[in-house]
């Protein structure tokens, strides 16, 4: 599969474009839309719905990749697997490049707060970051794949112009989130609202009257009035972003934790 | 399925013990064992191998629960689902208060270094912290299912009395690798290396001449003379603990966005 697909292409910036509502959903068509002028447009995603997918990756399945028709100009596949499957296998496999750039979305919801942990969009960001790439995630607050995302394209435009422009810290990457409506405010940058989540599950009986269960529920915002957070901004028509870092190690508690087992 | 299992125990602690190896692995096994005598344990674990699940949840599917022959005394429940499936649902349908303790592991090979994102055991600890308990994962460096885990006993032994008795910053949990052999020679208090994975697929081609891939390749460590390290340590005999963030918000970071955005 490995075909030189910019090799005639020269010095533009390679930008992968991924996500986690598969590649049928109208976000990662939005997202190559507006980045389609800024360089060479690869799109390798899931070939179906993988939200809730966070960092996993497939260790014990087969993976395949299948072409489908190019999309304003950009390569377009899908993958068999989970967004973080989608990143490594493009590198492997489909790009004869090194990307200059990683990003994901647009996702069809929030990827706000401390529940960002469980995003399939996020994951494949924290996978470029890793592997060294500058990467950014895209979520629009609303789940209605109908939604207008032109709003959303300001947003994209800008900061990943600055990005290419400018690079990235390379231990960190960004999340980013639109507010719903047609525009947004302006740009703020903070850090995940920290919350959790009510009313986890349905519960039912099956014909035979044994249990069974669904997730559902809803975040609960534990500081819906600190300016410092993400979601104050987004609840204020903003869109917010987030310096992520992967490496979750608490370099601040080493010492802590070596005094509770007694190493100090 | 909310049976009031632990309701005529009185006060003991309340462990729950959860993997991503499945209810079937030795490892919990051998982790229930290990703490039998601290608490009443009950234990709610995938009905198969999930490995590299990270925080991945369940969106889409129904979950069910089956509840396994009792052993040492502990309750044994298995999940069609994620590690992190397993602690939501136990929390919601099977226990009657809140663990005060949750337990992954003990997972059949390393969790160390960077490559810990992708970890399925660590996701379920990552859960437990988010909602507050205090929560360890363990894992021991040989994916050898037949492996001899008892020298996981004291380390388990030390680190879950200390975690009963003291409890931890309610901002992380911990993430302990048990080095192979039959000993270890004391507990290291570390960060994660830093590394990437080499070699990351197999490529095949089926029998109609089409390519496939399968996740393989090994983790490369970019810093193996570093003390500061998790793999450091476990390379030296050592069991590494490192306290873990699930919230990856890079705040150091928020300055240097604002102003790569013109906000500042």
């Amino acid at each position: 599969m490995k075909e030189n697909i910019n090799d005639t292409m020269g010095r533009r910036p390679l930008i992968l474009v991924t996500n986690d509502d598969g590649i049928g959903a109208p976000g990662i068509h939005d997202l190559v839309s507006a980045v389609a002028g800024m360089g060479d447009v690869v799109a390798v995603a899931p070939d179906g719905a993988c939200s809730g997918q966070s960092s996993a990756i497939s260790v014990n399945k087969v993976l395949r990749i299948t072409e489908h028709s190019d999309y304003k100009g950009a390569k377009m596949y899908s993958v068999n697997g989970t967004p973080v499957d989608c990143v490594k296998l493009a590198m492997h496999a489909l790009l004869d490049r090194r990307p200059d750039l990683i990003l994901s979305g647009i996702n069809h919801g929030s990827n706000s707060g401390n529940n960002v942990i469980y995003s399939g969009t996020m994951g494949a960001v924290l996978e470029g970051c890793m592997v060294g790439i500058p990467s950014v995630g895209f979520s629009y607050h609303s789940h209605d794949q109908q939604s207008d995302l032109t709003a959303c394209r300001e947003v994209v435009d800008r900061i990943v112009r600055t990005v290419i422009e400018s690079g990235l810290p390379s231990d960190i990457c960004l999340n980013v989130n639109i507010p719903k409506g047609d525009s947004c405010k302006g740009i703020k940058v903070a850090r995940a609202a920290r919350g959790f989540w009510t009313e986890e599950y349905a519960d039912y009986k099956d014909p035979h009257g044994k249990p069974f269960y669904w997730l559902t529920g809803h975040f609960h915002n534990e500081e819906p009035d600190n300016p410092e957070t993400d979601l104050y901004w987004s609840d204020r028509g903003y869109a917010s972003v987030v310096p992520v870092r992967p490496d979750q190690s608490a370099v601040d508690r080493i010492g802590a934790i070596e005094r509770l087992l007694g190493q100090q």
